[in-house]
């Protein structure tokens, strides 16, 4: 079962400039920012520029998309000086996931130990 | 800067059938099997049948097992019943992002509210 996507959601709002963010990284496929409320020294969000709400609602037509998300989160991190040392990426889906915005986003943490279980 | 690959790292043991594991998914990219120190009701770790150590060390090469990563998650967290109430996919890169074992691996956790921040 597939979310409806909700145009007026925080994060496609920064996509189409309305609402105000850091940015850090950006391409045809993604765009990534600081987060807002961030929970480490590094606190990212890559998202993607497609309609997806959550993690359920990928399909095979958002592959060029992740594989996207994923080389911004390496050369996020390389150039935060984070990618020896190590960080964590983690995708909430869902209520009991986490998830607060229903546009689909990867969280990248970086600059301190990241304890463990992750929440 | 790229990490070795560790032929006998525990993953790739698993991969070759040399050490056990409880399997959930499989197909010709990814394995899925369950976290034998699981963290929430439901844990499983979903790997890319490739030899690849970290986040860092993915290439252009792997999108098709990435997505097929995204897929296997999409497929057990329905299966599993879990993909509307919601889950979690977590990534560690290196001993800050808490990586413990040096194939790439994906964890899927879900079954409990998950907490904030990610560890």
């Amino acid at each position: 079962m597939s979310m409806a996507y909700d145009q007026n959601n925080p994060f496609a709002r920064i996509l189409r400039g309305e609402l105000p963010a850091k940015k850090v990284y950006e391409n045809d496929k993604v765009l990534a920012f600081e987060d807002i409320d961030g929970k480490a020294p590094i606190h990212i969000l890559i998202i993607p520029k497609a309609e997806v709400a959550t993690a359920n609602d990928l399909s095979d037509e958002h592959d060029a998309h992740i594989a996207a998300m994923f080389a911004a989160a390496r050369q996020i991190a390389a150039g935060k000086g984070i990618a020896q040392n190590g960080y964590r990426l983690v995708i909430n889906c869902n209520p009991q996931g986490g998830q607060s915005v229903y546009h689909l986003h990867m969280h990248l943490l970086g600059g301190r130990h990241m304890m463990w279980p992750p929440g």
